[in-house]
C-alpha cells in the first residue's frame, strides 16, 4: 500500500490490528470510538443520516429548545384550564387501556375516581375503571406532563406556564410530597384528604400570590438550581426554595388565614421536590417548541405509564414510538426491596428530554451517590449524554463543567449509532396499586423505542427524486 | 558515594540537579515540593516543630473543632447579651485606636453613634468618637463577631448560639444587606432608619420565631450549603433560605401585623448574605473550641479592623499578632475601583479560620469566576488550603472533591513552611467613611502576622530540661 501524505492521517476503528500494522509502518492513525449501529437498524439509519434536512432540521430544534421561555403565569383547576370532563382523566406516558395498565397507574385512577366523587369507595372505582365507564388520554396529548402515574382529574389545580416566544401553554398538577401519595399509585384516605385540602386550600392560595407576583421565570430558577447542586428531576431542594420566596410577600399579603398561610407554606418548603411539577411543564415547553420540524431527529418526549415507555420525535410529530418500561436501580426505602417495584413511571423523563435531570447529573453528585455510584460516575454520566445530544444549552450551566452548558437535544441517530441511552433519574412506584413510593434511582428508556424511531424517521423521508429513477 | 539498597529511595528537594544525576546512576528519587521556611522564623520554627506537645495538642484542636456544635438559640438586644453599656461598642479586628481607624471602621462608628442617639449628625458623632468620651473593643474579646466593621451598639439584636458540647455562647448582629450599609462604613439617614426598623421589627420578630422553634441546627446547614455551591462567606444563597424557611412557619404564627410579617420575609429571602452573620459566629464556636491547648500551633482567629490583620493561635490564647491589611483582589460595583477600597476588613475571615469560604472554593468556582479565575483554579485554591491545615471537617463534604471535608485547622508551621498564605473571600469597603460597599473578592493575611505567631508560639514553649543542663 502507499502510505499517506505527511499531512494525512487514517481514521481506525474496531479491530486494534489495523492501526497497529499503520503504526509499525509509520502512519499517522486516529483511534476513533465507532461502533456498529444497533442491528436490525442501518438501513433505516442509513436513509435518516443522508436526508439532507436532518442537520439543518436538528439545529433549528436546538435553537427553539435554547429560546424557549417558561414564565409560571397563574395556578388553575384542570376543569378550567384543560376542559376536562367530569369522569375525564389524563395519565403519564403513551395511551394504553385499563387491561395492560400497571398498578400504581391504576392505582392512581382509582384514587382520583373516588377524589372527584365519581364513586364511594376504591372497590367501586376499580369497577367503573375496568368496565369502562370512565376515559382517561395522555397528559402529552394536551401539552401537560404529570409525574409518576401523573394522574390529573377536572377538580385539580394545575400550575400553568407559559413560552412567549413560541406562545405556548404547559400545565402540571401540585406536587403532593413523598411516600404515600396519589402520584405512586396511593389512594387511601390519607391521599384523599391531601387532594383535597391541595384544592380547598393550596390551590387557591397559589393562585393569589401568583397572580399578585406576576410572571415568575422558571428557566432562571432552574439555571441556579444548577449552580446549586440541584438536576431538576431527582433533586428541587434549592428550587423549591427559590419558588417559595417569589411567592412569599404576596402569599402573606393574600387574604388567607393565618394557619391556612402557615399549612401551605409548611406544606411547599417541607417537600424538597415542589419544585418538580414546575421544572417539568417548564421542560414540557422547551422541548414542545422543538416538536413537528420536517427532518428533524430530536427526541421531543420520553414518557411512561408504568407499562409502556413511549419516545416522540421532532420530525414525526405526535407519534409514539414505545417499548417495555424497565425497573429502575435504586435505592428503596425501609422495608421495601426490588420486588416491590413497578417498572418505569411519569412523564417526569420530560426533564432529560430538555436536558436537565440525568443529563445534569455532573451537578448532583449525590444523586449517583446514594446509589452507590461515584462523583466520577456523576461526571462521565452528563459527558456520554453530550455524545447523544445535538448541542447544549449555555443558560443552564454546570459549575463543575467549567460552566459548560447542559446537553440539550436527544438525537435518535447518535442513540441508535452508539447504542447508548439516556439516563434518566427517576422515582419508583410500588408494583400493587394503593402501595405509594417504595424508592427512587437511575433507568433508561429501552432500545426498541429508539429503533421504531428510526423506523419511524427514515419512513417519513421523501422519495428522493433522480433524474431518470421513477419509483412505482 | 554508595548506591542506597533497592528497598530505599533518596527524596530530594529544590535543586533538580541532585536528583538529576542521581537517577542517572540508577538511584530512585523522591522528589517533594520544598521550600525553606519564611526568612527570619528558622529558629522560632525549629523550636516549635520540636515541642513534643504539638502533634498531641493539634490532633486535640481538630478534634475540638469537629466536636463543636452550634445551635441558633434566640436573638437578642446586645445590651442584654453583652452587658454592653451607652457609649461602648464592639468592632471587627484587633484593638485598634482612633488615629489609626480607617475610614470604614470611624463610619460605622459614627453611624453607631447617631444610631444610639448619643449625637445629634454625624460630625457631631466624630467629635465624641475622636475625643476619647467612648470606647470600643474588638467583637472577639467578648466571644462575638462582626462582619466588615463589625460595630455593634448595644441597641443592635443579636444572633445567638450555642455550643453544648462545649458549653459556650456566640453573637453577631443582624445582617443589613448590601450598598448603604453601615458594616461597610455608611451612616446616612437611610442607613440609621434601616437599623431603628431591624431593632424595632425585625429583631423581635426573629426572637418570636426562634424561641417558638426551639433551637436550629446551624452545622447541618453549612453542611446541606456546602452540597449546594454555597461557601459560606461570599455565598450564602442557599444557607439563607434554609434558616429562613426552618423560621417560617412560627414567623407567620407569631403575633406580628400582616405588613410587618411581609416586610421582614422579604428583608430576610431579599438578601442572599443574611446567614453569613449565623455562619460567622458558628465558625467561632468551632475556632475557640480549639483555642488554649498548650503547644497547639493552630489558627483559632483570622480578623481585620481595616488597618491591622490579627491572629489569634490556640497555644498562645488571646494573644493577637497583627500585620497591615491588605488590598482584597476583586470586582468592583459600578462606578468603584481600587483606589476607593480600604484594606481588608472584618471578622468574617473566621468562616476561612473554621474552614470554609475560601477554603472551600471548591464548592463555589462562580465566586472565583467572578473575578477571572476559573474552576481548576477553585479546586487549587482548596487543595492547596489542605496542605496549611491539620485535618479535615468530615461533616462538610465538597462534592466535586469527592465527598472531602473541608481543610479545617490552619496549623501556623506548615503557613511558615510553604510560605502559603491562607486564601479569604471578602467584601470591600469604601476606604472613605461613609461610603459604603465598593465591591468584593480575594485576599489573604500578611505574613507578619505567622512569623510573630511564630515566634510567640517559640516564645510559649516550656524551657526543655535534659539531664546535666542547667539553664540559666
Amino acid at each position: 500500500m502507499t502510505a499517506p501524505t505527511s499531512t494525512s492521517a487514517v481514521v481506525t476503528a474496531g479491530a486494534a490490528l489495523f492501526a497497529e500494522e499503520l503504526t509499525r509502518q509509520g502512519v499517522a492513525t486516529v483511534d476513533v470510538d465507532w461502533r456498529p449501529p444497533v442491528s436490525g437498524t442501518e438501513d433505516a439509519l442509513a436513509t435518516v443520516m443522508l436526508d439532507p434536512r436532518r442537520v439543518t432540521a436538528n439545529q433549528e430544534a436546538l435553537a427553539r429548545m435554547v429560546l424557549a421561555r417558561a414564565q409560571l403565569t397563574d395556578v388553575r383547576p384542570a376543569a378550567e384550564v384543560l376542559d376536562l370532563q367530569p369522569g375525564q382523566f389524563l395519565h403519564a406516558g403513551p395511551p394504553i387501556e385499563w387491561e395492560r395498565a400497571s398498578g400504581p397507574l391504576r392505582g392512581a385512577l382509582i384514587g382520583a375516581t373516588v377524589f372527584e366523587g365519581l364513586a364511594d369507595d376504591p372497590e367501586a372505582a376499580e369497577r367503573l375503571l375496568a368496565r369502562g365507564s370512565l376515559s382517561w388520554e395522555p397528559c402529552h396529548s394536551r401539552g401537560a406532563v404529570g409525574p409518576m402515574a401523573g394522574v390529573v382529574s377536572p377538580s385539580m389545580w394545575m400550575l400553568e406556564l407559559y413560552d412567549d416566544v413560541h406562545d405556548r401553554y404547559s400545565w402540571c398538577s401540585l406536587n403532593e410530597g413523598l411516600g404515600k401519595v396519589l402520584r405512586y399509585g396511593a389512594y387511601s384516605a390519607e391521599v384523599i384528604d391531601r387532594l383535597r385540602w391541595m384544592t380547598d386550600v393550596l390551590g387557591p392560595a397559589l393562585q393569589a400570590a401568583t397572580r399578585a407576583r406576576g410572571p415568575i421565570d422558571v428557566l432562571a430558577i432552574i439555571a441556579q438550581m444548577i449552580q446549586m447542586g440541584d438536576e431538576g428531576h431527582n433533586r428541587n431542594r434549592a428550587g423549591t426554595l427559590m419558588l417559595l420566596k417569589e411567592w412569599l410577600p404576596d402569599l402573606i399579603a393574600a387574604d388567607l388565614r393565618r394557619a391556612d398561610l402557615a399549612e401551605v407554606v409548611r406544606f411547599v418548603s417541607g417537600n424538597d421536590h415542589f419544585f418538580l411539577n414546575v421544572a417539568m411543564p417548564a421542560c414540557k415547553l422547551i422541548t414542545r417548541a422543538a416538536s413537528g420540524i420536517p427532518g428533524s431527529t430530536v427526541v421531543t418526549t420520553m414518557a411512561r405509564n408504568g407499562t409502556d415507555f413511549g419516545i416522540q420525535v421532532s420530525g414525526t410529530g405526535e407519534e409514539w414510538y414505545v417499548g417495555p418500561a424497565q425497573l429502575a436501580d435504586g435505592l428503596y426505602l425501609g422495608g421495601f426491596g426490588p420486588d416491590d417495584a413497578n417498572p418505569d413511571i411519569g412523564d417526569s423523563a420530560i426533564a432529560e428530554t430538555a436536558g436537565i435531570g440525568g443529563f445534569a447529573m455532573a451537578t448532583a453528585p449525590a444523586i449517583v451517590r446514594f446509589v452507590g455510584g461515584t462523583v466520577p460516575d456523576a461526571l462521565r454520566t452528563t459527558a456520554r449524554m453530550y455524545d447523544l445530544c445535538v448541542g447544549e444549552n449555555p443558560s443552564w450551566a454546570i459549575p463543575v463543567l467549567e460552566f459548560r452548558g447542559t446537553p440539550t437535544g436527544i438525537d435518535v441517530t447518535s442513540v441508535l449509532r452508539t447504542g447508548q441511552l439516556p439516563q434518566i433519574n427517576t422515582g419508583m412506584a410500588g408494583r400493587v396499586a394503593g402501595t405509594g413510593q417504595v424508592g427512587a434511582g437511575l433507568v433508561t428508556p429501552p432500545m426498541e423505542c429508539f429503533t421504531a424511531a428510526g423506523h419511524g424517521l427514515a419512513a417519513a423521508v421523501p422519495s428522493p427524486h433522480l433524474p431518470g429513477v421513477v419509483r412505482t
